[in-house]
């Protein structure tokens, strides 16, 4: 870890656990985030029974809240006095939490969080339907608000972050897909909302042009490695550690960074193993085996965890404008403990 | 058709073709809509093809626009000089598409207005996505707008509309639905974007809370009326003649109004046939000539087109507080089409 100003450098993965990583920040925005937990269950409820029911499921399910973290801490950064910060914290998980409902309608997919899918108890169709609502009430919290600016942030965020999913659903199961291709579709899907996310954190401060960009670049590039890391644990042991199961990506199909390499990396017979087994979805019992054989034979995982790296420096140099303190240092240990979940 | 101050007063059914009666709305409203159905296309613009593609098998597909234009005529109503209203507009008739392509996903709908629905042509997935996508671009134009006013009428609007579509999902098969339940349904999934629509023209050109308030209500009441007539239609001749088929709401086993009132009028045996068809969705050859017959025993279809009267006279009352001229005129004119599409 390596903290500007203080002279002091520590290598990679040689650092503290990755659950001390986040604890500075957890220090920092714990009262704020008690106001943002107390919205988020507030805001969750409806006379309709199924939308309470629906939402707790996955809002009870022990996600981290990193991304309403993050806008609690842009914001105490630049010196916000106010308490909009709390309704844009609450809104950004909103947000995420749309997301990952309708994300888990179109994967198919019966887990989240090592818990059944909200689709897998309740149905696609109450998926789509409440995700649409908890959009619907995201955006009604964001007009509280009324900080045009943060809301031209998070209504931005949303169409790019929409446009990110349609992206990757053009390029599922297409091993061609680029690196470059790839990089768009995570930017989209993905950082756009860590980068909506400590931006209006400024924006709500109203804080110079600069600083506002200073924490867009961190949170767009956070976001990037965040998912980069993502994306490799999916191959990799520390998986299971984390209460991820391995292979999920694999088995649906979805074209990652780590297959992009070993596909551009591998031989004839290689690329015709993850045809087979990616875009025809002709799976047989040992192919996950074989994939992990081959992101160890090209350094695939390496490799990913590096280009995460590369943006984690990104998003460090973004920071270094600020004046040294509690605030960036919380800000960079979670770039520490987004790249070092996977070693 | 009744009009305020004029003294003419004809009949229900006895006036113009149905067709005529959105002339009066067209022609105040051509110029304007010139500019909305510009920036719906240009708003539908992406690099990712899918968005584009799917978004105008939609937008191009022959809908009124029945929503954006009463943004208009409102906004003109209300003596607006400027142009926000063109992206109000717009951004009606976004929601309004993002509503129909997660419907078509919920509802497993293969046609809409006549033509594949995109989800038969590129799947739920794309559907559900390209839907998020068109909400998000709706949020980004309101918000360039900048009326903070028009925000929270929008925003709460979407929130609104996606709890009524819950509210539908669980009331789905469900035979003893009473009519306040089905009521409250249709006032959130289809009212609350007419009176949002109707509403922000008067929000927007800033106009006293009396005058907003008299455009919400004649949206909201001009909307149950619209939804009610659509439930009828759903079993009549006149469907046919509209483009529309008969017979898809029971199909799909959605409990509305007619069927509402020939379940609580008819005889234990004939709520047998209601349940085997829309509960149990054992649907056989000649039951939905049998639904058409009870219909017209229970004269379920006219007592629906009786309620649709009643809250259309309730939106004529709520614009008796503006001048007579040629907008409420316009507007008058809209109620007697909604209800007059089905004798």
């Amino acid at each position: 870890m390596w903290r500007q100003g203080l002279g002091v450098v520590v290598a990679f993965g040689e650092a503290r656990e990755p659950g001390d990583l986040l604890r500075p920040l957890l220090e920092i925005v714990t009262s704020d985030m008690e106001a943002v937990n107390r919205i988020i269950l507030d805001k969750a409820v409806s006379d309709v029974d199924l939308i309470p029911k629906l939402a707790h499921h996955l809002i009870a399910s022990g996600g981290k809240r990193l991304r309403p973290m993050l806008t609690i801490a842009a914001a105490q950064l630049c010196g916000y006095k106010g308490t909009g910060h709390v309704r844009l914290a609450a809104t950004v998980e909103f947000m995420h939490t749309a997301t990952l409902l309708h994300d888990d309608v179109v994967d198919d997919s019966d887990y989240r969080r090592g818990k059944k899918s909200a689709r897998l108890v309740w149905g696609n169709q109450a998926s789509v339907l409440v995700g649409d609502f908890l959009l619907g009430q995201a955006f009604r919290m964001m007009v509280d608000v009324g900080s045009l600016p943060a809301l031209k942030i998070l209504s931005n965020a949303a169409a790019v972050i929409a446009e990110g999913e349609v992206m990757q659903l053009a390029a599922a199961n297409d091993t061609a897909t680029t690196e470059d291709a790839y990089l768009a579709i995570i930017a989209a899907k993905t950082a756009a909302l860590f980068s909506a996310a400590t931006e209006v954190g400024a924006a709500i401060a109203e804080r110079p042009a600069a600083e506002q960009a200073a924490l867009r670049s961190y949170g767009r590039n956070l976001g990037i490695a965040f998912q980069l890391i993502d994306d490799a644990l999916d191959y990799s042991g520390e998986s299971a550690r984390l209460g991820k199961s391995v292979g999920d990506d694999f088995r649906e199909g979805k074209i990652t960074l780590p297959v992009i390499l070993c596909f551009r990396r591998g031989s004839a017979a290689e690329r015709e193993f993850w045809n087979r087994t990616l875009c025809e979805g002709k799976i047989e019992d040992g192919d996950l085996e074989e994939a992990i054989r081959l992101m160890k034979k090209y350094n695939a995982i390496e490799a990913t965890v590096e280009r995460a790296r590369h943006y984690g420096q990104i998003a460090r140099d973004a920071l270094a404008i600020f004046p040294s303190g509690q605030h960036t240092h919380a800000l960079t240990d979670v770039i520490d403990f987004c790249v070092s979940r996977v070693n």
